[in-house]
Order: C-alpha cells, then structure tokens, then sequence
C-alpha cells in the first residue's frame, strides 16, 4: 500500500526555523546555532519525536536533536514539536535533522555531541548477513567513537531480545563501559534521571506486556554509576 | 513434611575417596590430591552433581570440584558420580565438598582455582533486604576475586530475570571484563565450548521454555573472546 501523502508536511517544514536542511554547514558551529554552550544530546531514528520533544522539555539545559531519514517522520515531529510549544507557551532548544548515520562525521565535529541516544532501532531480526546494518553493530560504534570523542555516552532502548543481546555483545567486545543495564526497565530502578521518558513505540509495546531493555555505554567509567 | 532419609546416604559418603570431609586440610594441595597440574574449575552449589559430571566427562583435562552446603545433595552427587563411572567404564577426575561459600578462603590458596561455575542460585527474590545472600552479590564478588586472582573467570547461569539483571550490573560495577552474554542461551550461539551442558534444574525448566541467562566474567581481556 502506498503512504498516503501528508499534505501539511511542506509548509510544516518550509516554516520550521528547528528543522536543519544542510547539517553539513554547521559542522562545528551546532553550539553557535543553540546560542548557547549547554551539551547537545543527540537521538538517533527518532520517529516521531516524542522522547526527544519530552526529553527536551525535561531538561532545559540540554540541547536536543533529533534525527531521522526519513523526510515523512521529521515532519511528523517538527510538527509535534510546533504542537508541545504552543499548548505549553514555550520553546524548546531543539533542532530536526534529515540524515543519515553513516554521514554523521559530516555533521559534526568530534566531540561536539554529548551523549547519543538509540531507541528502538532496526533488529534486522532473523538477517545474519544483515547484522552490520544493526545501529549497534561494531562498525557503528567505531563511528560513534569518533564522533563523541572520550567523553561518549550512548543510551540505548529496545523491546527485541536477539538484538539486545547482539547489542551488549558489541559493546562488551568493543571494551565500552557499561552501567544500568535493564532487562526489564519499567520494572527496575534503572532510570538514570529517576524517570523514563517513552518513545511513542515504548508506550505502545510496553503497554502489551512487553519488556524493555535498557542500557549505558561510556568511554570513560561515569562518577557515581 | 519432613524430608525422607535417605538409607544408602551414609555408606555412600563412607565410601566414596571423592568426598572431601575437610577441605581446609588439602588447602594448596590440591593438585597433589588430584596427582596432575590440570586446571580445577569449582561448582558452587552444584545440587545433583550433573552439570559437573558431565562437564568432567567431556573434559579430561580438567579438575572439577563439585560444592554444596547441603549434606544430602552431595550424597545424591557423589552417588550418580559413581553411577556414571560404573555404567561408561570410566575414572572421572572430580572431588566433593561439603562446605560454605563464604568459607572459600579456607579450602583453596589464592589461584588453586581456574573458573569458578555458579549455576541457578537462590535469587532471594522480592528481598531487598537479602539481597548480600545472592551468590553474585558485589560481596561475593571480591571473594571470589581474592580466591581465583588476576586470572579470574566466573561463569554464570540463571533463569531469573531480576538475579541476572542484578548480576549483570553487579560484576559490571565491579569492574569485569564480560563476555559471550547470553539473554536466550538454548538459541544463541554464545557456547564458549560448542555446546551447553545443563544442570538438572535447567533440563527441567527449559523444557518448559523458560529462557536460560548466561554470561562469563573475566579480571582480564580474555584471548580470542
């Protein structure tokens, strides 16, 4: 079946001053953008947007991006971000960014993103040959490596058993320090920020019964984890 | 109910010269007890002795200690021991103790012992409080880490969720090196030998298709892992 067109979507868009068309250009220049020095916190294949949307109205200290490929879901949450700021009179310190993950090394400088989030990526379930597409896979972590720098911090969520354990595999095997690991995270303390804010697919798969997994990855051993 | 005695439980210990009465006394000597310098790996509550038999069997090169606080369990281990040699004409190369964890200093010198093996423990479950009673309780941890040494490896199986989520973060917090992490063990291939040999309590329940956890512990990065 054929997605049926959005016809919002360009003038939602065309009017976003949140939504960055050529990330390329502000490669070393994301925090002159904020106007501010605050970390930037970056999720990648945000769908929708409401971890990050929330994320951002949680934590006002923060800079937030979201990121997708596909043009439809950033619009959807440009959108849903224009919505939040309007029924709660205010605004959020985020940006919308179509790309791709591969090409994040053209998006930012070393170091210039703080912690990355991945929530409920691709399991690439039963695809053996497919597992390097998987965002938790060495070769991805090489690349967030070199884009966090020393301080990386990566978050990870997911609901699907074969790719978490993949996923702590990689992890481990690339020597990355882990904390808070859940393997059932809405019934555990495992919260970093005392609470858990959901992705849109959390609430809906979570609200089945189904568990989620959670965990921390660093560079550096964190203080007080 | 009171537990039935069993008759042949005594004449069974009486003879057997795999039963260790007093484990202090063959402390750094263990090696002369099994006359080779073969590795010893030790089962901590090892129940009914099958996960280590047939780890015995499978590895001729390798020592086993099988250990239980319970005199009736290792009545029943020893007993099958002798039962397995008889029916497959073989001399397997395993010892028996009756003893306390928490006593491990006492029995074994500092690297006597190879691998440590901790199978299905008690997950005190919905204990807070007791939580310090779980075999893989950062507690422990540092004993174990005192009696195995810089060579350390713990190799760990559980059906508990919340016990291996505690697990997990307990040998991560303290430091070691994780390996071949298993969420589904019976369908993943994260067997360090090829193949999984189970307890008697694992053959049951995951008949019932309960899922299996399984991870590996190391102090040091270990080779070709």
């Amino acid at each position: 079946m054929r997605k049926r067109k959005k016809p919002w979507l360009l003038s939602e868009l065309n009017n976003s001053s949140k939504l960055i068309e050529n990330p390329e250009e502000l490669k070393g220049h994301w925090h002159e953008f904020f106007g501010n020095n605050n970390p930037i916190y970056l999720e990648v294949g945000c769908g929708k947007g409401q971890f990050s949307i929330k994320s951002s109205a949680d934590k006002d200290d923060i800079n937030f991006i979201a990121f997708d490929k596909e043009l439809q879901v950033i619009g959807t949450a440009v959108k849903k971000c224009r919505l939040f700021e309007e029924e709660n009179n205010t605004k959020l310190s985020m940006a919308f960014v179509i790309g791709d993950v591969t090409n994040l090394l053209s998006y930012f400088d070393q170091g210039e993103i703080t912690r990355l989030y991945i929530n409920f990526c691709d399991p690439w379930r039963d695809r053996e040959k497919w597992k390097k597409r998987r965002l938790t896979h060495r070769n991805f972590l090489a690349l967030y490596k070199k884009l966090l720098g020393d301080e990386a911090q990566i978050f990870f969520k997911t609901d699907n058993t074969p790719l978490f354990q993949f996923s702590l595999n990689e992890f481990l095997e690339d020597n990355w320090v882990l904390r808070n690991v859940a393997l059932d995270l809405h019934n555990t303390p495992y919260h970093l920020d005392g609470h858990n804010i959901m992705t849109e697919y959390e609430e809906k798969f979570s609200s089945k019964g189904m568990n989620i997994y959670r965990l921390e990855a660093y560079q550096k051993v964190p203080e007080n984890k």
